[in-house]
């Protein structure tokens, strides 16, 4: 019912947040970007139930993020790749470890990205591709795309309403 | 009990899975940077059960990523803000809009961040602050941070060999 009503919402976060399914199905995304392919892979690095590990690979299979390639014929054996579009999932899982690194590692991060030439840590942040700024309000605005239902378009002028309402709070009732 | 096994996790990401709690939790920070701060505002952007929404929204709290400010002392009212490192998810977000408009939504995006000075829309990636080169492998490696533990250490050497064989077919077993 929940799943339903996430993949009607004509909102991408929703649509994405559907389709990846939960949180298993971004841990084993992570785990194909480590460079596992196989279900006793992900099963021992996960420490995931074997029923619940099939039925996370069928659905990011189904999904278009992963494919299944039987690599055995004799025993049949399958393993999972991350298609084009799985791998495009990659800018997430980053976004999710600086997130992770600056919050919730008290103790220092156990885990970063290093420029590989230079060694030196990166830090992650997302930019416009062409102009090369951070992309965040007020420099950036949301807007109703081309296929914008009208409710998705009130919805963004209600949103833009508030927000400006927030930046000059004298002005705001 | 998965809860627990994601937090003991050496991982960023299994980190930030842990603690943002689940989908709700990031469609109530959508809608938090969409300047949303009243429960009922969220109860109708959402459409969850009221108990529902004031559990996430309680570890949201928790979590240090909302926080309750009352508004009005007769009668009690409560309205929630989004603190730093709440604010500081806004790139998780931009990287699912990203994703989410490039995979699912065949028709069309319907909400896209444009440049407010040119009105260009914004193509989001993630890259490192410094080089402004993209955070990818293999230009950018995932090594052991300084509070790794020994297993991290581990499963990150493993993580590089399997990489390194994939990138080398021709010389992976």
């Amino acid at each position: 019912m929940t799943r339903t009503r996430f993949a009607s919402m004509d909102c991408p976060i929703a649509r994405s947040l559907d389709r990846v399914g939960e949180w298993w199905s971004i841990l084993i995304l992570r785990d194909a970007f480590a460079g596992m392919t196989k279900f006793d892979e992900f099963e021992t690095s996960l420490g995931i139930a074997p029923n619940m590990l099939t039925r996370r690979l069928q659905a990011l299979v189904k999904e278009g993020l992963l494919t299944r390639r039987r690599y055995s014929a004799r025993p049949p054996r399958y393993e999972y790749l991350l298609t084009p579009a799985g791998r495009d999932f990659r800018p997430v899982l980053t976004a999710l470890i600086g997130f992770g690194n600056r919050h919730y590692a008290p103790e220092g991060a156990s885990v970063l990205y290093v420029d590989a030439a230079t060694g030196q840590p990166a830090d992650p942040v997302v930019v416009d591709r062409i102009s090369g700024r951070v992309v965040a309000e007020p420099e950036f605005q949301l807007v109703a795309g081309p296929a914008a239902t009208a409710s998705t378009r009130a919805r963004l002028a209600a949103r833009a309403a508030r927000l400006e309402a927030q930046r000059a709070p004298g002005e705001a009732s």
